[in-house]
């Protein structure tokens, strides 16, 4: 089953590729820009995709300063 | 408007994150994992959601070996 995991750095914690992003943007002409952070997405076929959430734990993402969101593909049979 | 972009390696690029979680997983006891791929992830929020893939092609992606996806987050107004 597909599986996509969302990594993002967690509130509070410094996002400075985020921050550089915000910066460059406007330096580029692009305007109106805000709230930018950058995190990781880790795409996976699994077997089980309870055990993804503890793969996250484990290895995916770092849960001290990391935020992990699990989404589940299963092809639209719900 | 919120904004998400989810940026992968294009396909037939070399993705070391990936392979290396997808040799990590096993020896953490996780039994089942494939086509493992890390990509990157951009949550940010623009005034005009037009300009975001421009945005990718000049700042946020690498075009000549990363494929993105924007992901407009209207709050259900569609």
């Amino acid at each position: 089953m597909k599986v996509r995991v969302l990594i993002r750095p967690k509130e509070g914690i410094l996002d400075p590729q985020g921050q550089a992003v915000e910066r460059a943007l406007p330096a580029l002409g692009f305007t109106g820009v805000e709230s930018v952070h950058v995190g990781r997405l880790v795409d996976l076929e699994v077997a089980d995709p309870a055990c993804v959430e503890e793969m996250c734990e484990q290895l995916l993402a770092n849960p001290l300063i990391e935020d992990y969101e699990v989404q589940v593909d299963d092809g639209g049979r719900a």
